[in-house]
């Protein structure tokens, strides 16, 4: 809940200590996507269930987050009307930060997109990436879980 | 959940039969309020506690319903932001419909608004609001809820 202050990246390649992670299987789906940053994403990680509220773009972003019985969760997942995608979450510390991988599945096997959530925008824009980190896609919308439930793996255009 | 078709009226005068009825006691807020007429509603009416999911806008509109547990709803309540309204409820037959009285608290007293549901368009259209219905305000969007939440009882002013 709060102001999340994050940067998002490519993956050049899989730091060896990943591979022994077993990770946390995440789906995810969105029943609204509105205007202005809006969307209302329901997500089972393992057997918990959360909702979690959005609004606003770029490095800061409002979240409100609760968690959901798997009867509600159940109920909401009719209405993301197909806007969904999978994906195996693996933890791992960088530097003093925590950086969240995430390999995802079905349309989107392939696609591999690294974030690091900091303290302060300072603290984000100080932050000098290891070597396995690829581009910058903090402000690359088409990285969004939103659009990749909806449009799949950018292609090589510019946006 | 699903499609709602509904007309809605200012009360000219309250019918006498309104007066022997306690009515049920709603407060409700807005978490999220966006173009396409996209809101996300908590509600608490009595003892229970329920989020609404609304896409769409006019006669018919998309609508998601689930309960939530008192806890959930405290969470969710802090970000209505003062997005709110509170009403007593008062539901009474009408020919062989069921109108639903809204009388409005707080900034809102004074306002009074009867709305009606139909099982399909024609239904809905072939409707003759008895002599104690006022002006009817279905497409008029200041008299939406989420607008009354905002900006207050509407001034004599055409939108």
């Amino acid at each position: 809940m709060g102001i999340e202050i994050e940067r998002k990246f490519l993956v050049d390649h899989l730091p060896s200590s990943l591979t022994n992670q077993a990770g946390a299987i995440i789906r995810q789906g969105y029943v609204i996507i509105a205007e202005g940053g809006v969307e209302l994403r329901i997500r089972q990680k393992g057997a918990r269930f959360y909702q979690t509220i959005k609004a606003g773009e770029g490095l800061s972003r409002k979240e409100i987050e609760i968690e959901l019985s798997e009867d509600q969760f159940h109920l909401l997942w009719p209405h993301t009307d197909g806007r969904w995608v999978s994906k195996t979450r693996y933890t791992l510390p960088v530097e003093n930060h925590t950086a969240e991988v995430d390999r995802f599945d079905g349309d989107l096997t392939g696609l591999l997109l690294v974030e690091v959530e900091f303290a302060s925008l300072e603290e984000a824009s100080q932050f000098v990436p290891p070597g396995w980190f690829g581009t910058d896609v903090t402000e690359d919308h088409r990285y969004k879980n939103r659009h990749l439930a909806v449009h799949g793996i950018p292609g090589d255009k510019t946006p």
